[in-house]
């Protein structure tokens, strides 16, 4: 089935809704990809907030419209945070976000999510398939371990990665994104398969945690009843970025870091008709 | 009154210092932005080190020449590191600068501040409008929370914010300055208003984290009768860098990533006639 | 003595490693150039992992191919880290880097190396001349901090330097690395003189920080028998992406923050040819 009127209109809404709303969006979040993940969420319209001490993070989580959790540096201590700013948003209905990065590297990162399922509840969980693949089989004893790559591990086709994100997603109540050369998006029910992005995005570090930012500002700015919507506009316009963004790198004759800088560039630049025509969005 | 002769006179020293001691300056920041202003300290002569553990910070503050406490990405046993660092500043006469970012924001933000006011004596206290007023009414009442802003809200006119940081500067024998449209810089008697700047500005993160970095520099670099004309120029180089990166960006159809670059690069070749000519400063 | 074809061969093998290899770095480092970190060592064909917490440190290094200690934002708790990655890399004979970051700024600094080295053995320790000088002599009261320059102290000259890091590697059975206007690389017997580079790398933070990373690919894409060759080539490769750089900027009449993202991207494109033509290494 193709993308009908009804659905590129979802896109425009999701965007503009949020240059209007311009929301805050909470991060609790890694120290290696930090300030690309607060400049992008000011490049798509967002308003970023990073804090993880125990001591702040139900107050900061309450004036924000969403909650990032991104596990890419994890510490004991902010683990304790990421819980209570999740209940608290959770308790506050704010969309929350998780990114498990990383997860099938440590007993210990397979732990903290194991406990993050169980406490929070996730409206989105971004992750590649390696990613999903452990959360989805719930042990550490994966040996298909991608942690730098958004890429789809080959080992897998894009049929048995819808069906373990829809089982993820019905399982967690968490709309759940696989992404890679073809991006799997679905509420446990739709499915939405995205054919943006360029493969330059795997060769530079942050491009999985600058989408799970950006789809902060897309969740807390839509309304509950369109997330899968907002979701699947943030993933397609990440995608379509980095297609700008590698035309620019090629026209310029330069390479992986300024591309990063095009990325960001591009998502600043994003606009309706620019967004319409580029996304290559498939609903199931 | 105009901006005279004698005024210059005091910017050009004021750079020429930076130039010449290429002061040590101590940072206690946040995790979000610390690049970038490690590379604008360098970019405007002097050298950075980023250190906040208990255990080194008095070593570290007695080798520099002025300590910026930044409380981004406030936690727990930094504040600790803040307290003693600072003290260990005072005893040695180097200038602390104080950047109170999103103070409004958390309880814990606001209690931070206060301690620090009571235990250590700061030389400049650098926020938005929004982050100032709540320093001056004192509690964290106040819904005009302006985290990712340099912008003054409207709800404030110049004068209102003159007074006020007239005021707090007595209070607390700090320079307070206010970075906005027009930034305002006061000691509590004499008063400099800039209108150097670009509203891009406030479209990238870390504008106000670089330029209360790049005041660590200046004020390290400065006779401690003029720390004010030191901060006075570090104000009106930020503004005038971010006047350079806008034409640049313009010129090259860029957007807002390169646009941070060009601020750090337009900061790094500022000599003085173009600080001279480009500066627009008024006194009061 | 020049530099034979033979090793010219080296250079190629150690380069054809990284690139198939693709080798997993796990890096304890600071947080203000981690990004730097990660992204050059992604350009250089490898795959960067951050994590300093105590509970996953071990699991870590275990699925990676060597290990970076880099102390430039040490604090207490990623201390007992290093040591438990450290051991544990030796445990698994991977090739475990010391960046020893500001050394002579802090006992605290002073200590924790003393403690990794007696902890921990060390494939590589890399510093610049002033940090190698204060583990040499191995207390805390020198005076010649130079805690922001690759540059080479004009109070050393080259034999010195030679002389000082030979004895250092005798005593620690690791490559000793002195990077400066001439860099220089012994493992207690031979010795590489390199004179790649330009003046500019000083002028951004995180040359020496990244340089420190690469090597973790470079080591841990190599055989143990040829490690020597392996760091030589990373020295040489980045001194001549500074060259790179170096001509690009002036070429767009651009400054230090471009020139720190054409350093990176002239690591992603160095290929045998640019390594080949462009490296001056002298062998003794």
């Amino acid at each position: 089935m193709d993308y009908k009127d009804d659905k590129l209109n979802d896109i425009v809404v999701s965007l503009r809704r949020v240059k209007e709303k311009a929301p805050l969006v909470h991060n609790i979040t890694n120290y290696v990809t930090v300030n690309d993940c607060a400049n992008i969420i000011l490049a798509c319209g967002g308003s970023p907030i990073m804090a993880d001490d125990l001591n702040e993070v139900e107050d900061i989580t309450s004036i924000c419209n969403s909650l990032v959790i991104n596990i890419g540096t994890l510490n004991e201590s902010t683990i304790l945070s990421m819980i209570k700013a999740g209940k608290k948003s959770n308790e506050l209905n704010h969309p929350v976000i998780l990114d498990p990065v990383g997860i099938g590297a440590s007993k210990f990162r397979m732990y903290t999510v194991s406990k993050l399922l169980e406490e929070v509840h996730f409206s989105v969980i971004r992750g590649n398939a390696s990613e999903i693949k452990v959360i989805y089989k719930g042990d550490d004893t994966t040996t298909d371990i991608d942690i730098n790559s958004d890429k789809q591990s080959t080992s897998y086709n894009t049929n048995e990665l819808i069906g373990m994100a829809k089982q993820l997603s019905q399982r967690t109540g968490a709309i759940i994104v696989i992404t890679g050369e073809i991006d799997i998006i679905t509420n446990g029910e739709k499915v939405y398969k995205i054919k943006n992005g360029n493969p330059m995005m795997g060769k530079i570090k942050g491009t999985g945690c600058m989408l799970s930012a950006m789809m902060g500002a897309f969740c807390g700015a839509s309304k509950s009843s369109k997330q899968l919507e907002a979701v699947t506009t943030s993933v397609s316009m990440m995608g379509l970025a980095g297609e700008y963004a590698y035309a620019k790198v090629l026209e310029n004759q330069r390479g992986m870091s300024s591309f990063r800088m095009h990325v960001i560039e591009s998502i600043s630049k994003m606009d309706e008709p620019m967004l319409l025509t580029g996304a290559k969005i498939e609903c199931y």
